[in-house]
């Protein structure tokens, strides 16, 4: 049987049953486990010395969350993250995510940074800016900054859905609110779904990795997710190109 | 510089300083990555299917937090855990990942189980009952269940101090609040230290973990760690016994 990918409304609900009554789990755990996946990931894709410098940037939902418990273990690692969060989020979780930072001396680029200049001091994008939550049009800031991140020629990893495809079509041309045309989508070297793929990326063809391995057998099989075998003790999981199916 | 033992007092110390505010880390987020390397600790030391059996046993307090933590990660990796809480925490968080454990359908035994025909069908033992705010001597039930523990025949791989010997001076003959002498200290095959080891544990020399990678290095400096370096994007870093140092 192949793998389910999920359409947003079925991921809203599976996020909202493990952090429920009957999941028991809290935000602080299913972010820890997602943003080290998501860390590991970006670790067995782009090694240090080459890939040392990640440009982090979060969004102001739980994504944004995961990207900032990425860059802890990043900086753990090893790599040089930097922090950019061009909308800061307002729940306490995302406070405290900060200040983890903050205290492992990892940056933050003002939101008013040269981004272009910012971006040429990097070696790499790690793209947390929107999650399976995501509608467009794109609104600013961000209809600045995804041409910028596009355009800047380094390599991007992107959490769950690269930002600015829809969540369930897939790659979209980058389009703002008020119908301007901003060109071709993201187009990330590497991805990394968390718990289970979205519609949006059946079609994706760059190295594509599999985490947040805390879904219960019982609730997989109700909801027919179908998810590959993990190796050993680990995280992640890199799952076939679709070039390969 | 050589690594430093903690005195029960520091461990204390860190503990609140990393989940305060200035470390602002939260209890689920610390006990979720403790947790999992206990259990990646375990995948590393004694593998499937020669064991797969595990009796894992928590006591009331964090270290059976990290306990239930590791069994439910343990199950993911392909482990049959089981559960035994002779004395189960109050704390909410307690309840949460006991309800997360019996959602992957990790069975519990009853407090009242005859311990000793339990363990006939387990492999191994996962030992989380005691942590580093242990101070002896043994009350009821744990001085009735720890000689039962030592000589049930089974490996045994202990979280941070091993249960029953005391944090600073290490291994010594059990004894119950009644003063009855209990004969000798546990002594498990494997240790995995969390944060950093206690001074206990000094003259330990069975296999030898350490994990709890989340100390600030500022943190680091600050308490003189001088903790080893933990390989690429491990949670884990096996120490050397002090047999080789």
């Amino acid at each position: 049987m192949s793998m389910r990918y999920l359409t947003a409304h079925l991921a809203q609900e599976i996020d909202a049953k493990l952090m429920g009554e009957a999941g028991a789990f809290s935000l602080d755990q299913l972010m820890e486990l997602a943003g080290l996946a998501v860390a590991q990931a970006l670790a067995a894709s782009f090694s240090i010395p080459k890939y040392t410098r990640v440009l982090v940037c979060c969004g102001p939902g739980n994504q944004g969350g995961d990207g900032l418990v990425a860059a802890r273990h990043l900086s753990h690692f090893g790599y040089k993250p930097t922090l950019y969060m061009p909308k800061t989020g307002n729940k306490d979780i995302y406070q405290r995510l900060h200040k983890q930072c903050t205290n492992m001396s990892i940056p933050t680029l003002p939101a008013s940074a040269d981004l272009p200049a910012s971006l040429k001091s990097q070696d790499l994008i790690l793209d947390a800016i929107f999650g399976f939550s995501f509608q467009g049009p794109l609104r600013a800031p961000f209809s600045r900054i995804l041409p910028l991140l596009r355009d800047s020629g380094l390599p991007m990893l992107s959490v769950d859905i690269p930002s600015g495809w829809e969540v369930e079509r897939g790659p979209v041309p980058l389009q703002s609110e008020e119908g301007e045309d901003l060109g071709a989508p993201l187009d990330p070297e590497v991805l990394i779904s968390l718990t289970a793929p979205k519609l949006g990326v059946k079609g994706y063809r760059g190295r594509h990795w599999l985490g947040g391995r805390f879904v219960p057998p019982a609730m997989e099989r109700e909801w027919e997710l179908n998810l590959p075998e993990y190796p050993g003790s680990e995280q992640i999981v890199q799952l076939p190109t679709s070039a390969e199916l």
